[in-house]
């Protein structure tokens, strides 16, 4: 049976009333009171009926986007693109900076249940996954899972390690390395990963991991970097982001290794930052006109029907940017 | 005698409930319509009472914050700095990529008149300064004249333009160049260029002006500059922003010319991913830090208290970060 508003209300020891004042967002409303309505409105699967929603005619015409940092070039240029084009049709975005900050990822996805925004666009990964169990609501993520029901916009990591493990194994690297992220359940270096590993499966070659976790500080990577390449005698790298792959490179002039012609390096991403300013750099390039144009396709197609049927994964291609870095 | 909602109606030819309509966002409204109001209650400097604004209680906690575009480097740190610190003090960012589309920041402007945010902070330099000619609205500037009654926080652009010049001529630079935006009222790069001239009065030299506007391509920038550094013999350049000084750096190495043997470099800006991922470059530091912290404090000032006495300038040092570019 679907939970009621007095389920809720009962679950979250408060009375109806505050309960509706919390969905709707009205009057002043403590935060542990709204913690705890919000605690077992997610507790009961409970969601706030969306004809009831709509008949309100409660549009905000507000989509909160929530990624990690848009400092990162990455994320600059995807919010910076999607902002653009839910503009066109409308809508304005509030931001959100999610980085190692849960509560703060948390406190959007409330302002989702309580009609503060009409949709979220999520390319950030504090929260467990459990939390993003609400059915119904119209959230599209970018790049992981974050629940059955929930589409994931992403382009084909796997593919991208592969063309870069290739790019490298063709330029005439034979001790091929990967530079990656932690192994987080359904984040999207994990495809990366598997790509270079089934590449080195076909060429006969041994895969060699190291981590270098994307929240580490530049100087932490690089020292890690520079004892990394001074153990091993790697003539190639797969770094599966733009930035490791440039710290990369400054280690090894460091280190009086001469790229290419001693190591070989391949990045990540293709930013236009990227291309524009490190053409040396060869790279995979994520389509980002693509990847945000269908985010925000999927989103208002979401916002307009609850009930809309959407792919599960959306998985764009990817393509090698040759630059003379490998 | 100050303006009434009355004369509005008239010079808009609405009725006086659609002048309060579009005030207070309420109901349908054609863009047509709201733009005769607002273009109405601009020309008589019409703005809502402050006191029955508060009175109505109708704090959004969003804020309007307008920067030419996050994806570029600068402005993807400061709007980032800027969005945790406003979320730290329980507000939202808006956020409005501006760039090349003046309808886009007066739509952010109509906003703040319509109560829809408490208040904007604004880095853009589209629209006319008499459109910003509304007083007792909550807006902070960053970087240049909008109005008399919007504070303007910035940094000192001036001994920036004077630090850079001075590296550049230490370091042996005899023949020193400035490549900078165009001349508008009020940019920032404005005083840069003045430091620039002031310290090669002092020092005897001759300034040597190239305009590279901000909005062009990076293919085209570097066209440019490599059009003017064949046919010039100059040994420095001061670059007025950090990423046209890595075009020119490029470009010097296209054309054989070692960095800083033949040609000494120094940008501007000196973002974190400057300095993190470009060590080698030597540019002018902005205090990002400060900046936000005291553009955040200053604009929730001016929303508690809209008559609040604020200097018309904040001005905070910059320092030179030394590379081995200059």
């Amino acid at each position: 049976m679907k939970p009621k508003l007095n389920d809720v209300a009962k679950l979250a020891g408060v009375s109806a009333t505050t309960v509706s004042r919390v969905i709707n967002n009205h009057g002043y409303l403590s935060q542990k009171t709204k913690d705890k309505v919000f605690e077992a409105m997610r507790e009961l699967h409970y969601q706030p009926n969306n004809m009831a929603r709509s008949l309100q005619g409660k549009k905000t015409r507000l989509i909160g986007v929530i990624f990690s940092d848009i400092s990162h070039p990455f994320f600059g240029e995807l919010v910076s693109r999607i902002e653009k084009l839910l503009f066109a049709q409308n809508y304005k975005v509030i931001l959100c900076n999610s980085a190692d900050d849960p509560q703060k990822e948390r406190e959007y996805l409330q302002m989702l249940m309580a009609n503060q925004v009409d949709g979220i666009i999520a390319g950030a990964h504090n929260l467990g996954i459990e939390e993003y169990q609400q059915y119904g609501l119209p959230i599209i993520s970018f790049d992981r899972y974050l629940s059955d029901n929930v589409p994931i916009v992403s382009s084909d990591n796997q593919q991208g390690g592969r063309l870069a493990t290739q790019a490298l194994h063709q330029a005439g690297a034979q001790k091929i390395a990967i530079f990656t992220g932690k192994n987080h359940a359904g984040s999207p270096t994990n495809g990366r990963r598997e790509g270079y590993e089934a590449y080195l499966k076909t060429a006969q070659l041994t895969p060699h991991f190291h981590e270098i976790p994307f929240e580490w500080s530049p100087a932490l990577k690089m020292m890690t970097i520079k004892k990394i390449l001074v153990a091993n005698d790697y003539d190639g790298v797969f770094c599966s982001d733009d930035l490791t792959a440039l710290l990369t490179i400054n280690v090894a002039k460091q280190l009086q290794l001469s790229v290419p012609d001693d190591l070989k390096v391949v990045g990540y991403d293709g930013t236009a930052l990227i291309r524009n300013y490190h053409p040396d750099l060869t790279t995979i390039e994520q389509p980002l006109a693509d990847i945000s144009e269908l985010l925000v396709s999927l989103l208002l197609q979401r916002i307009a029907d609850a009930e809309c049927d959407l792919e599960p994964m959306y998985q764009l291609p990817v393509k090698l940017v040759k630059g003379i870095t490998a």
